[in-house]
């Protein structure tokens, strides 16, 4: 069955494949210091522009956000995030499983807005019982935001604006983020996220690997970093699984390329649900589309494509997610379109 | 000056005073199982009309709440609580230091609602990536709340009615307790909260004592709690000092007596601000008055008398809380006329 | 250069390659659910001949550790290991960042011995001040150890017999399982561990996987373990990537047959290193070769051969490490006769 | 019945219940901004001449070492103590339960070695893998030691030159400080200690207070030291509790005075049983004194008076603690020298 539940539902792409197949034999240096990992955190210093960032490969999402977080967070400090942030709502508590607060602030289509953050921290300082209080120390924002929305460039200055003045770490979060560079709508590139953020990560499970995220101090890591990745059990023996997958992703622009395949088909998708008059709950520009189902014309779809079932709206009616990928083809779309 | 900024602002009462003196020569066996200690737990357990429960004596509130919640919960789970509650708010991230997620739900005057709580438990319980979530198991009030107001029975029972539906622990903070029972709006007792509570705790700081907390298990405590008090660091090795002031608050009524002079006087500051027109924030019926001044005014006062104060109330307004305690007289009260 | 620093410097053996290419084009559930991962499951629970068991697939094994032993432990409670034990060495302290005290026992060539820890909780139990201390509650052995060597049923069975007087969990750490069940000196087999451990994991990454460890729960695995799996980051969003590699590695025997290989040319290796007159730090029937060099043997071979440098013996010699693995060809160990 | 078997099994000495009971009715700030924290503050750092030093005021010793020790240590870090020290075998895991790594020394009557501390560090800095292990960062030295035993000064600026070599914080638990202060061996003084230690603590529970342990940072303590302490649950509400108590302590020389009576009426127990013959199991020259008893002796004792059966010694003995303290009398050695 036609299948748009999510965007990590298929292998690796064929160039992250055939990387791992061409390398299979030979022999490697581990726990991040073989030669693909090596080369990896080059290519991906050089896409940045960043000369003297300091690149990670950790396997997973969760794993990615709980272990940058904890590292660079003292322990009185929290870690602010719109309150529909990945860290709040769907990593079963990491956060706080680590011994730091997620700091939840009010949501706009997913993301954060400066004026809000600043008015937070703000009432910090101003709060005569702050020693009692969580210090707020970083910034996460997701890129594109679960909702599948995106920071424009003016928004995200002006929140590392607030950063500069209250001395908070921005972390960003890129689970998603070849899909959200690659859309239209988009203003940012790798080398001004490279700027703004004292930290990122670019994902890979959702783009196009097996597993595999690439987190990017610009400037520079915490000290024995490492360390702490092998302490939080975010450390692959054999790191050369994740060398060789973002060296190919990060060679050619393969991770580009495919990342912006899944953002033209979401705009395909988003015209066809378009076109036939459905609604829509949230204009994303990514590749992520919530639409508005009747609960009948959910029923009915169910069993002709696969979807996500977000949340209930109202009494008969329901948000459901299409999430398109680097492997949806033109014929996906057209085979919807047939379905819908 | 007249001070009405906490209630934890002078010593011991003094049938707490005296029982410390009269025993200071004894010796006595250490933590938790000299004479005092067990002497106060009977006594306790016989106020709460309670004879299976298990009450510890611990230093302070914060540790106390720390304690009690990452006992009770197992990894995965999380404790609900009003936005505005002590543990979500004052106390430096303690509960998510200790790996556990503040599960916050909205506050009515300091209070949480059973409907909204059926409605946060049936969201989850109907959410199909709960597996991913943190998973309520508790649910923790405060009583009186930390806008000085108090849950009704009927509130409290319909709360319950909630937690035993859903399997939550119920949690009843109880720092300021006494002022909650005393106060004529008050339609509940110890027992009664022994009957609907899994663990509440008795404040002892702000009710008369040096320091200390009685937290009662009506039916059992964890496994080993006392290995868990010592490894929270909360196990004073000279437990007399905890127990003899706890004896002596529980024998011939101390502890209802002194928290219903806090109550009555608490009233009567009341009176004396309605009748000169103030205006309140809230209607608190227990020893923490909460008033709007204009920010002219308050700058006025705060040369004249002690408060706190809390927060900003539109652009040239703040609310100020006035406390009341076991120490005020009804000297300070008429003092407190004349000045304001 | 000829390799033998260790068991994970190559990339998954053929028939775990040629399952990720076969099924790459496929599309599948997540977060366990596809349908590679429950084969998997159903395949490791029939070698095990342990019908009930519950078996869940995780990255790596710090992190396999970590997860296990902080879901099975409650608070108060530690685990017990050889001092030379990997978590007590080297996971950068993973169990003790998550809250756990690691209880150090004696080691006999890596290797706790029933009697040493029957004394120990005997120990325990005797002593007035337990309550203080931390509570024994789970036994952590590797098999084989970090030394190479192996337990024998009847070691194995009295290590249970204390455990079990105790009500001790037993955890085997089976990063390197293959090569210990394929060794000529093994009496035991899966289906024995099935019955003693309350859990242990088959590790892949070591035996012909690109990444991935299989923890089988015997009995019943703690309620919500996958709950706590993502809560500690250890949940790969895409599982298949683990579920393919298990369903191959345990199709066909595939596990055994490349674990036979790599404990059959250490057999050879270890009479090619004695026949040549080289002294043993320890007589290790597995994988791992622990060989005395003198310092200048030792960087004479260090051009021409890779291996582990251990640790310095005496003054003027030192132990390294040979390791062979699912990889390793007899023309290796050929091409290295010739060299030593 | 005479009672010796710990020195917290009396109340407050009487300076320090005089200074309760007078400023019992007074009015003061809260949280350790309170006149007499201050006060007892400035007397300490003086007591310490070290004018820059920075003071809390902390309840209990458990608490204090937890506190202090998370407090200052990074998260991939560990703390150095004798397998003997407290914090690895009495807190019940407090310092693993906050995350961090006790690494044990091999204890001689108590006291680690420097040279044995410098073989340790050296190990780890020549370690290929110690990016996989726990940092050390700061030594634990107990003062005296649970076994009654002081450090020379020349052992401790031994212990010190190895902590500047390796860039580790010393911490001393002074949890008995006066008694080994003012022993007749003790060739140190408090001024040494502030000049020799990053952090170190000078116990009331034992010395004469009814709770609280005075913690000095000679030079500075940690940013926020105060939201940390909060944050563990280690801070008291109504703070003067201590800051009374402290302040009378070290008015007048009080903590040394009845240290002073501690540590000599510690000389007579000792002399005491040694003209009767007793066997000492160490030579401690400190308030707990530890003595090789006959199993028969032992039963016929413990009838007559109280002591502590510390642990087995051989097949039929028992080593055994007798503790003074500042309130033991000569009547009381006078008394048991009729007695065994």
């Amino acid at each position: 069955m036609l299948d748009f539940s999510c965007d990590y539902r298929n292998g690796a792409c064929q160039p992250v494949l055939d990387a791992l197949i061409k390398t299979n034999g030979e022999t490697t240096a581990t726990y991040g210091f073989d030669i693909y990992s090596k080369r990896a955190e080059e290519k991906i210093k050089a896409a940045c522009k960043a000369p003297d960032a300091e690149v990670f490969l950790i396997a997973g999402g969760t794993q990615t956000n709980m272990t940058v977080i904890s590292s660079c967070l003292l322990s009185y400090e929290g870690v602010l995030s719109a309150e529909t942030g990945h860290i709040n709502c769907h990593e079963s508590g990491a956060v706080e499983h680590a011994g730091y607060k997620v700091l939840a602030l009010p949501h706009h289509e997913g993301k954060i807005c400066a004026k809000e953050l600043m008015a937070y921290m703000c009432g910090f300082e101003n709060n005569p019982s702050r020693d009692h209080m969580v210090f707020p120390a970083m910034v996460y924002i997701s890129f594109p935001t679960e909702y599948g929305t995106i920071y424009s460039k003016s928004e995200l200055l002006e929140i590392r604006k607030v950063c500069d003045e209250y001395n908070l770490k921005l972390f960003l979060d890129g689970a998603r983020l070849g899909y959200g560079l690659c859309c239209d709508e988009c203003d940012i590139d790798l080398p001004f996220l490279a700027q703004i953020c004292d930290v990122f990560y670019i994902g890979g499970t959702k783009v196009g690997a097996l597993c595999g995220e690439a987190v990017v101090f610009p400037k520079k890591a915490p000290a024995h970093f490492i360390t702490m990745i092998k302490q939080r059990g975010a450390m692959l023996a054999k790191s050369r699984v994740l060398g060789v997958q973002f060296d190919a992703l990060f060679s050619d622009g393969v991770y580009f390329k495919i990342a912006k395949n899944g953002a033209d088909r979401a705009k395909q998708l988003k015209k066809t649900f378009a076109d036939k008059g459905y609604e829509f709950f949230i204009n994303s520009p990514t590749n992520q589309q919530f639409i508005i189902l009747d609960n009948k014309k959910l029923e009915e779809l169910q069993t002709k494509v696969g979807f996500e079932v977000w949340e209930p709206y109202g009494e008969d009616k329901t948000v459901v997610r299409f999430a398109t990928s680097w492997s949806t083809t033109e014929e996906d779309i057209k085979e919807l379109q047939k379905l819908i």
